[in-house]
């Protein structure tokens, strides 16, 4: 059996890192204010084409990125500009894993030229959802990134996910991630969307949750118990128009409890 | 003023590289006979996905190619699966470059994992027409593939094409090929597409001229005249049912003459 | 419970429809022989833009299928070129059934200007296969299918599926269609492909289950018992080199075997 | 040669139109406020899915339109998702013509089912400024219109444009717009962007335009001088922020001046 080298182990000694999803526009469309992000967060998951992407748009979110010290991921998907990546898809496993590399390598040259690497790796949307589950689809992903690198390149993931183990059997060091905005079961897995208070939107009780996760390592869940939230990354989510004030306003205020951060990777 | 770099100088002393498109389909669809070819050809275009080439067709292209000592190139497009790339597009130049990176990066990615890299770049289809007139695309895809590299890579292409001028001007070798199906003008240039006999399909000449251009780097005009062409590589046309077979006989006897075969890069 | 309009009921007094996938390019590729096909079959699939089909295929397969009085039937798809639609997605209902429509209606405008109309509707690939279970993509199919016309378009496709089922409750009649080249269970459903023995590759047997079906209304079961298949239409591949030829094959010799050909639209 | 049917000919005694270019969102991402902007316009160009809109945005935008009275008209664009269709493409007549008619195609079917039809259609992006001056690409898209309805449905764009005489040539009638935040030559045309001055931005200068264009059909050149501009139609721009509210004082200034607002179609 390969040894286990989740970078969560440690993560009581360790600052938290703060990922978001950047890049999203596609040409003449914009979604994430990347440039407010990028100052906020320490990992980028910036996207490849596949679910949105161009290529100027990649380059610039990667200049930016090095410039200001943000590592890079890549946050790679199914094929799906129409939907987003948010349609499940049966994608054969081959098929799949040479997706995920075409992706790493298409970002990989703009973090070159930025004078950086990119340094992990996140599905994104559907095929997030997909690896938490499906032996499959994760062997396939992690099979992909193990093809688009010489080094072995973290996966960032939910604990517990099939990914995740798919990872550690190939020799991929994982990174363990929470949420703020979402909602955990008592057995520290997430409440699925659709189920009431699944999804968190005051921000008040998301910063709250935010410092929770960071420096107590545990939340309550949505039954009221304590409930252990081992992460090394939180997720902050930069799709909303309100995302970047929010993902400040998390920053400051961790940073203003003792909070340190710092990338994983 | 760049010192020139053209690998075509010292054409008389030179083996020559055959060059083929090769990876040209998409997903269910196929067009170039792709093993057959690369056991044929010296160098390789592969396509990068914006023409045609899904990622599982470039990492088997990329693997056999690898496996028999292909040199892999990066055949690049503009974006446009519906018209293969046929259809000049006014991209502007930032884009253009970005793009043009984007694909570099991507074919890279298989040719690492196959143990190679890309080793030069050629544009393709109307992208390659465009770039031998158009100051300003033939500046941007130079400006992209600079940026997709360390290591400056040979474009290939027509010579006194304004792609070799930038890219001799950007500090990028240039590599001279030559086409034994077009006629040439009494200048050296290609008769023009749509011009009667342009286009020379009949396959006895198309062998008899592959050996004027690689052994005596000359071939008899339109008019009837010698002209020199002076080229370190010969392009083969892969997307015929008879290609294949066509290739096979041009290596088959310029390899009787006498004609050494090595790629360029 | 709204009365079954099933086309299929009358079967042993009707002639048989001979229906094939057509149009299956896409720009530069080709893939079916649509003007072979287009002599035989009696009603044609044609493919829409999302699995295959550009504009220009579109519109000379309907030119072509008027001219010779064959039927048009709008093959809907997945939007997924680079699977060739046959990656079953998770499209969510509404959006499934307005991808539907957007088909039918490009292809109808082709149907149209060639003096005809979109007949019928047949989804391709993964879409077939899921809505034979799944109510939810089968309803979405549905609703698609009456929102794109006035009239009420057959839907084509597995008897006792979820989408003949769903197409009876809107109103809109189904047409059964079996496969000459798939192997039956004793209950008359298909051997389902992965089991050895699904597929059946032998031409000869290809033609005499042909004619079974065409005649007898039953095939010999892949337990060797005598299994009744009631289908208005038979579906032909056309995707293979030798389509065309094994196409022309059974129409013919069910000719000469008195079988009466039909469109059932 | 065929009669001139431009609507524009009596336009002193009639109301003007607004055109606005709605729907050219696609999947997860938006541009423009189409519910907003449906309050102002009384004529819709409403993205096919080539440059922008998916079919459940065509969907909806047809629905809201028809409801509220807006005539649809169909705002086809060259297969560019990446550029925003704006960037010009060598796209040939026949296949060019065969696009512009699956567009017309797709959005029918939404019109329909709305209760409604295409009532027009208007180039988009670098295919407008094409059609203007290229008379070849002015002639596939007629051919494409036309191929696409039995009626002959009127085309929206410049005066003077060769894509207003292939109309007329081809017998489809042709509306004159016109444009309050451009600036015009003394000879009545625009004056081309990237010219200093090109393009208004102050809103009170463009609402003062717009009642000029609308009462008056005369507005002050860029030399200052007085030039005639009659437009049966205004154009309004709807993919920036304010767009929406722009739109609405156009409309309620015009309306106070009691310029009366109705659709040409």
């Amino acid at each position: 059996m390969p040894e286990r080298t989740d970078m969560t182990d440690d993560v009581d000694n360790l600052p938290i890192d703060l990922n978001a999803d950047l890049g999203e526009g596609f040409g003449r469309w914009h979604l994430t204010d990347d440039d407010a992000l990028l100052s906020v967060v320490t990992s980028a998951n910036v996207a490849c084409g596949f679910h949105a992407g161009d290529p100027s748009t990649m380059r610039r979110v990667c200049e930016l990125a090095a410039e200001r010290g943000v590592v890079i991921g890549a946050q790679v998907s199914y094929r799906d500009l129409a939907g987003f990546g948010r349609r499940a898809m049966d994608v054969p496993s081959r098929e799949l894993a040479d997706e995920i590399a075409y992706q790493i390598g298409a970002l990989d040259v703009f973090a070159r030229a930025a004078g950086v690497r990119v340094a992990y790796v996140k599905p994104h949307g559907a095929l997030y959802n997909r690896c938490v589950h499906d032996a499959e689809q994760a062997g396939a992903v992690v099979a992909g990134v193990r093809s688009a690198s010489d080094t072995p390149l973290p996966v960032l993931g939910l604990p517990d996910s099939l990914l995740h183990e798919a990872a550690t059997a190939a020799g991929l060091p994982t990174v363990a991630e929470a949420f703020a905005d979402r909602a955990y079961t008592a057995h520290g897995t997430l409440v699925p969307r659709g189920t009431p208070g699944a999804v968190i939107d005051d921000s008040d009780t998301v910063v709250k949750r935010s410092l929770a996760i960071a420096r107590d390592h545990a939340v309550t869940s949505i039954d009221g118990e304590r409930v252990e939230v081992r992460a090394r990354s939180l997720c902050l989510h930069g799709d909303t128009p309100s995302a970047a004030a929010l993902a400040r306003r998390v920053r400051s205020e961790l940073t203003g409890a003792g909070v340190r951060f710092q990338a994983f990777a």
